[in-house]
């Protein structure tokens, strides 16, 4: 058995920031059910642990659900694979219905699972370009114009478009809402990957007009991994989350309450039950979302402050991932043995974790969460590693 | 957040026994690991869990092949997930070469992740006939019989044999070394299904002949959900572990360490660590298969002699899952107000959980593990209800 070396570490990086479960759910967690695998399968009834009622697994699906403006959500193995259930589903539908094409339309900037998703699915990826440095950023009319451009290249529409909510390279939030109304105009279908802002930002696929929201829980709603959830609406619910249809050929065996394309059951263990205790705590902390960016901003505005650092995204920014350039940083690392391994240990050092190591030209971070004290803390040690605590 | 009513109980689920955590564990796993979901990739360097060396997770992967004697093996979202892996990796096999039907063949006793792992890639399912009431066993020749009736039927072999080493009705071990043979000299790759059995008892890939093995460490190696593995040998690993080959129309982004198979990177998180630390246990315990299968038919043999009680598949049993026949319990709880939910509450009220709730013409149990005062007190119960405990 080995320990945690970061246990008591300030933690600064992106992607675990949201996912950190509350104090108060950790001790009833552990001590109640964390001895073994299937825990919450003790009262199982139809072999599907959504249909739960003990504990109220299908009762929280139907509150996360509403909590997105979905009709309908079930667990998955991450935001991974809620994406694969839809892209599975488009892939289904596109195979049946003639007039879409085997191309999806994504952002630039999305998540690699998302390209994975559809390769793993025998789709396209046909991304639209992003206006580059320092912002990165793109016009809902992309999506426009790229649909028009399947369209005249294939004489099909594509199957779906994707827009990443907030990207994971810059923290963009993307013009969702336009998008949504682009996409219903022109008759596709849209996902939209809420993976870093569901669970910390108000999200709402009603109001953007998307089929699908995919989330992750061990990313955005204080869980345990791996932990995600696929929400849609009525209209594809049945295809989503449609039940198997195989038959044995000798034994005649179907699995009639099982759903393929989310593995049959996402059996959810351990993971499934800490983000019922946290769900709580996430529908509380998504109210302060406007405070956290101020700060989130703030800590942005004094860290440049330092010289030779820039934020690259939006600004003001609208999403707690920052993404620094940083040749001050490169700078002081070059002439360092540890060279871009230098400022990520220098943190280690003071306490503080979840720089990439071997970067130091860019920096990203998020300080979503912390105390006042904490992101003192973060940024006396950027401070200190520049060599201006005192100036 | 709701308390687990059965955290004190004895249990005796055959899906869960395999998975109980090792005390000594739990206390530095939870103290340690618990805090967030990502918390096994502070030191990823290069984007994949398996490839991390802080915590040792490809030195721990490389120790698993070793155990099940594969020359390869990544964790996964579970054995589901594993054997997702596997077909998906058949498929695209079986698309690019001609030689290949799009059809696999399974015992009757497969479990149902086979085939709906089968459904999502399109594979048709044939299975051949058990021999029935009261064993429900097979012959390896079934295979040899079943390939040939692919061949005859469609010209082509089929792309996969599939056997479960333990099945999850009545715990039979297949003779998994004759159909490894069969399936060796026919050309016809074999997964062995290893979930009920790798963990629990010795299993070796390499003398099965298999080339594919699918492990579940939620279910038989101590390990929280959702947790598996996917073990092959050198001729397949590249195919199964092919990297992502997808490439950004406009960015031209690669995900060059992602593995689609497993949806890039498996995560892992608390899961992962778990069974890491429960892997020497793991190791240590299967040398006392043989004195449990001893401890599992002397307690069926206890339990028969109660009357009008009949252990079904394998006797003397080889695996510690029992299917009981129980038309005295079915008897009982004719006229008990709780009808089929009778048996279940009855244990329940005892300190004991774990039998399926309306079921009372079948008991499906297990007694792997547990003490010889456990093993004790869960007879005298059945006794009790059977109203023979004093007799």
């Amino acid at each position: 058995m080995f320990d945690n070396p970061y246990k008591d570490h300030t933690v600064i990086n992106a992607l675990m920031r949201g996912g950190i479960l509350p104090v108060e759910i950790r001790e009833r967690l552990y001590d109640q059910w964390g001895d073994l695998g299937y825990v919450a399968c003790y009262d199982c009834l139809e072999g599907r642990s959504s249909l739960c009622s003990k504990p109220p697994v299908r009762k929280f699906l139907s509150r996360i659900a509403a909590f997105f403006g979905a009709d309908a959500a079930e667990h998955t193995f991450g935001c991974r694979a809620a994406q694969f259930a839809v892209l599975r589903a488009v892939r289904e539908f596109c195979d049946m219905d003639g007039n879409y094409a085997d191309i999806i339309v994504t952002d630039p900037n999305s998540h690699y699972s998302t390209n994975i998703a559809a390769e793993m699915n025998s789709f396209r990826v046909v991304e639209f370009p992003h206006d580059g440095y320092p912002t990165y950023t793109f016009p809902a009319e992309a999506y426009a114009e790229q649909i028009e451009k399947v369209k005249a290249d294939t004489g099909k529409l594509p199957a779906l478009a994707v827009v990443t909510h907030a990207d994971p390279y810059y923290g963009n939030i993307a013009p969702v809402e336009d998008i949504g109304k682009i996409c219903q105009d022109k008759g596709v279908p849209l996902m939209v990957n809420a993976a870093y802002t569901g669970g910390v930002a108000p999200v709402n696929m009603k109001e953007i007009g998307a089929s699908f929201l995919t989330l992750s829980a061990h990313k955005s709603m204080m869980s345990l991994a791996p932990l995600g959830y696929v929400a849609t609406t009525y209209e594809w619910t049945d295809r989503l989350f449609s039940t198997s249809r195989t038959v044995g050929s000798w034994t005649g065996r179907s699995f009639g309450k099982k759903i393929p394309n989310i593995f049959g059951c996402s059996v959810g263990g351990l993971p499934l039950i800490s983000g019922m205790f946290s769900f709580p705590f996430v529908e509380k902390r998504i109210k302060n979302w406007d405070e956290e960016l101020t700060k989130t901003n703030d800590f942005a505005d004094k860290l440049e402050d330092i010289g030779d650092i820039m934020l690259l995204g939006q600004r003001p920014h609208r999403h707690h991932l920052l993404h620094f350039e940083t040749p001050r940083f490169w700078e002081l690392s070059k002439n360092k043995r540890e060279k871009g391994f230098f400022i990520a240990k220098f943190m280690i050092r003071n306490g503080i974790v979840g720089l990439h190591r071997g970067m130091s030209k860019h920096v990203k971070m998020s300080v979503y969460g912390l105390t006042d004290d904490e992101r003192k803390k973060v940024l006396d040690a950027f401070r200190e590693l520049a060599g201006v605590l005192d100036a």
